[in-house]
């Protein structure tokens, strides 16, 4: 039996499938067997035995593997096999929570202030925030590490009352989230959050860390307080990486 | 007055900063009027309406303008200025639906099946789905269009008698989620999800008729009958320049 042409499993009729896309298919449940740290520190298994397991031939099991080399997932040791070098984290989507806060099981966040201070609020964060226009807004830009590495860039436009009542000294080690909650003296409420893909440009990419073009997660985050008042709007770009967004959707309206 | 150099907001005491930083921070705001349609088919404002708008200065407001345009948001058309060619679409992340449902206003969603059968579950799928190892699923894999323009790939996991129970017709103008609910008489329970940012490799790229490298927006769903059987596991690329997901998150717990 050729290892190149395993038998099709009973009740197969799909006509033979090119074997980038069966690549793809195999990449893509190992990608959360790795993810999911699955095989921790442990190498992956033997390709002949991903091969069995897959009912693929080696050769699709290897460009499989490949597609998981090129995302920076694993990473291949001779001698040792396929080893699992993927630093992703999982930051929740189904409470509000600040960083730190949501991986405080994965490490120390440490906040770098690039920039703090007053401005004047463009119309439309002005706008978000329901300030009267030309109001003066604090501005924050951080970029965020886990355990030394970057993690995200953050730009954050906070209600001017918020915002001045915090100094850079605290932004360093505390979330934002935290921060507000103590000087607003009431709970944070919602956040209306929109996630993208986009690729790093050339600037981002440096400050990051990632080479340009690198796939970023991109989130614009409204949050109110418990009493309804929008008082931080956030820009965040986090290192594709580095990161996933993880939660439960329910089919039933709440 | 110089538009070079705008005077600060009073009570301004950060360095001045680089453009880039600056560019990037107007960018974001523009970028996400740009998404929720503010501008609509109407173009941008001028550049020096901008400007004052931002307090920044025509040059940074134009190296603002490039990142979208980078991006593929927005098109300079020379007499008529920045024109939004963005055609990004809000995927809804409160409730779980299927893709036609939640973008039945942006128009009709059509899925080309390009695999539809019998095959046995890699152990790793047969697991999620809570079935014997070696026990056959439904492999479905669809490229799915809106309007006729690619929108994400899907790689599909069904338990095979929910699975058996579908033709590939039927596959083409309804969404999975749908059907699985006439086939199983309930309702879908939940859905745990895992989101990604993630660089097309050049299969997926070619499918997606995306450059090589573009940013994907990577969706692992697995997802449930309301009497809590796991029966759909699902591997989705969402082009990066057609989608964003949107939703509210709440401080406390539910």
């Amino acid at each position: 039996m050729s290892t190149e042409n395993p038998p099709r499993p009973a009740g197969a009729c799909q006509p033979r499938r090119p074997r980038a896309d069966r690549a793809r298919q195999v990449a893509d449940v190992l990608r959360q067997q790795v993810l999911s740290e699955v095989y921790g520190p442990r190498p992956l298994p033997h390709e002949e035995v991903l091969a069995e397991e897959f009912g693929e031939s080696r050769n699709t099991i290897r460009e499989a593997l490949d597609l998981l080399r090129t995302e920076g997932l694993v990473r291949r040791v001779p001698g040792s096999g396929t080893l699992v070098v993927a630093e992703k984290v999982p930051h929740g989507l189904n409470r509000l929570m600040g960083l730190a806060e949501t991986l405080h099981e994965h490490g120390e966040v440490t906040n770098e202030v690039r920039s703090f201070g007053p401005v004047r609020a463009p119309g439309p964060v002005a706008r978000r925030l329901r300030l009267p226009d030309g109001a003066d807004v604090v501005y924050v830009e951080r970029v965020r590490r886990l355990n030394g590495l970057p993690l995200s860039l953050d730009l954050t436009y906070l209600a001017p009352d918020i915002g001045a009542a915090l100094d850079a000294e605290d932004l360093v080690h505390q979330d934002v989230f935290q921060l507000i909650e103590e000087v607003a003296g009431q709970p944070l409420g919602s956040a209306d959050i929109t996630l993208e893909a986009v690729n790093a440009d050339a600037h981002s990419a440096t400050v990051l860390e990632v080479p340009r073009g690198g796939a970023l997660l991109m989130l614009e985050r409204l949050t109110t307080l418990a009493d309804g008042r929008p008082v931080d709007l956030e820009y965040v770009r986090f290192r594709g990486d580095r990161i996933t967004m993880q939660g439960r959707l329910l089919r039933s309206a709440l």
